[in-house]
């Protein structure tokens, strides 16, 4: 059973393995990831994958062929779903059980395709499957916060190169979502107003950072982006929640997406990045406990290209470099939308 | 000049170029690593970094042969000395000028050696110079923080080879150390006890994540890891400040650094590390602004091997995965200790 630990230090959590370690001797070994398909993910080698928890398809049966959506128990999961948390001491150290859930979304049954390349219509489906494993595993009342992540790219940490996201259901709400949450909080308070409507009222008159918008969505490269290229997508009606998410905010959230992403491979050559989705966490069941934090919220999506490294300063400080003005990056990508 | 800005969501600062911005063609080229001396920082190429800030030598003029240890202001200084501050808004973000210091410390006129081959004396002087920047630095007002960090090996983010280490004065504290702050802070108000002091004799209780100590230091695998084989180095007098250090305590420091990285360089091939001194803020002019968190605080070392990736899940929430057990790590380390 892996372990939940906290760093009494910084108050940020990590995962670790508890049965057998990996040894020195297996680290900065050559990546493997498997170049050209048939893969695992590929359409035909359902058995290769743990049996299905969800998928959409047209004909067939589950675990065989005729899907365009597959969601699948990650093989190699950080975290377990049975089991109870048994949060606990040790001397000073906090621990619980390696609660949760780690889940693969394979994105389309096509091998070579990818965010910037996928018909609108299968980009929909997959953002439509992260909605409804949202939906399905709050259910689960040991589970406090799922996150929804996306990496492209060895060098951003992807070790499958079929398109696929991944789901981490995790029993405590994170440190960087609390940092938000506090800081949504704090604004709303000062302001009667929320900080994410706020942010983006401000993009859209200055207009210096803006690179894409629609009817649902802005897209723009953050004032203080952690990395060259950033883009933050927010949706225009404010909710704290992706679970709330409809059919045509999912439609002009695959547009923005397939517009961001096809900018940034057009300009950057195809450049490693994580994408993740950022949602306030499940509610609590004792009531008002979660709400007032809550409702100042408002669930956006960062796309983070991996151009720069961290290296001992960033690590010291959780300052980091940015060589590129934010405003310079966005007409970059302006210039590259298509 | 370039400019600090602040994330209002995250909290987080960054330092941002405004002049001309690197190019996305400029990104993931090869990097520029000179293989095998001489280099601008070997003894005899002093015109080729600007004018030393601070050397230790025997004998010669500055900015000559002779030289121990030496300072230089970095080529390439992310942080401007000469300006204002110049704090403001620009609408609801916060940004200041990138006024600070950005030194490297050449650490031994030897190009091929390293924290475990230098000779103690010379790791010594290396640490002195580490102090001895800190109490000149902190004499400029305008500053807050010192971050002494050390990149080692390309995946680090080292671009030069010849064993030096790097200094940044920030204006401002970095939210990583307020976290570490407000911790300690809350410690002491519960317990009326050092947290630092306390991990450190739980440590020498259980016993299982220790890796090396000497009359002044203890070095240990930390409970909550970031990365595996990670060292926490604490001093065993408390005090939350860096600059207090004395001789006695730099050749037990120096000790401690060549046995961990010895260890590290011998157990793993020679790995990337960050390596890291976490100590309390310059103190403020006003009255008792600090003090009170200041005497909770317990300086310390971090040497972060950079074994693993951060990945989608990493940037989204803040938890890192560890796939080796601490108590494995420790147990490693301990096994190549000379």
């Amino acid at each position: 059973m892996p372990e939940l630990r906290k760093d009494p230090v910084s108050g940020g959590w990590i995962i670790v393995t508890t049965e057998r370690g990996k040894l020195p001797s297996e680290f900065g070994t050559v990546t493997d990831q498997r170049k050209g398909g048939p893969c695992p993910f590929c359409e035909g080698h359902e058995d290769e994958t743990p049996p299905e928890i969800a998928a959409y398809r047209d004909d067939g049966q589950p675990n065989g062929p005729g899907w365009s959506v597959r969601t699948v128990p990650n093989k190699s999961a950080v975290l377990k779903v049975e089991g109870e948390l048994d949060r606990r001491g040790d001397g000073l150290y906090d621990v619980m059980n390696g609660i949760g859930a780690h889940e693969i979304v394979i994105e389309s049954p096509d091998h070579d395709a990818d965010l910037s390349t996928l018909p609108l219509e299968q980009l929909s489906l997959a953002i439509r499957m992260h909605r409804d494993r949202s939906l399905d595993l709050r259910k689960d009342k040991r589970l406090r916060y799922l996150q929804v992540f996306r990496n492209h790219g060895e060098a951003a940490g992807a070790t499958m190169e079929h398109p696929h996201s991944q789901i981490i259901a995790l029993p405590i709400t994170p440190r960087w979502l609390k940092e938000e949450l506090v800081s949504a909080k704090a604004h709303f308070e000062f302001k009667e107003r929320c900080l994410f409507c706020d942010i983006m009222w401000q993009e859209l008159s200055d207009h210096v950072r803006i690179v894409y918008e629609n009817r649902a969505f802005v897209c723009f490269v953050p004032f203080a982006s952690k990395s060259p290229f950033e883009v933050w997508a927010l949706p225009k009606r404010h909710d704290c929640d992706f679970g709330t998410i409809d059919d045509e905010e999912i439609e002009q959230m695959a547009r923005a997406l397939k517009s961001v992403t096809g900018a940034l491979s057009r300009g950057l050559h195809d450049p490693p990045y994580n994408f993740i989705i950022h949602s306030a966490p499940f509610r609590d069941e004792r009531p008002g406990y979660w709400k007032t934090i809550d409702k100042d919220f408002h669930w956006h999506i960062e796309i983070i290209p991996r151009l720069t490294q961290m290296a001992g300063f960033e690590w010291g400080t959780g300052f980091y470099l940015n060589p590129t003005p934010p405003e310079q990056s966005a007409q970059y990508l302006r210039e590259e939308m298509e």
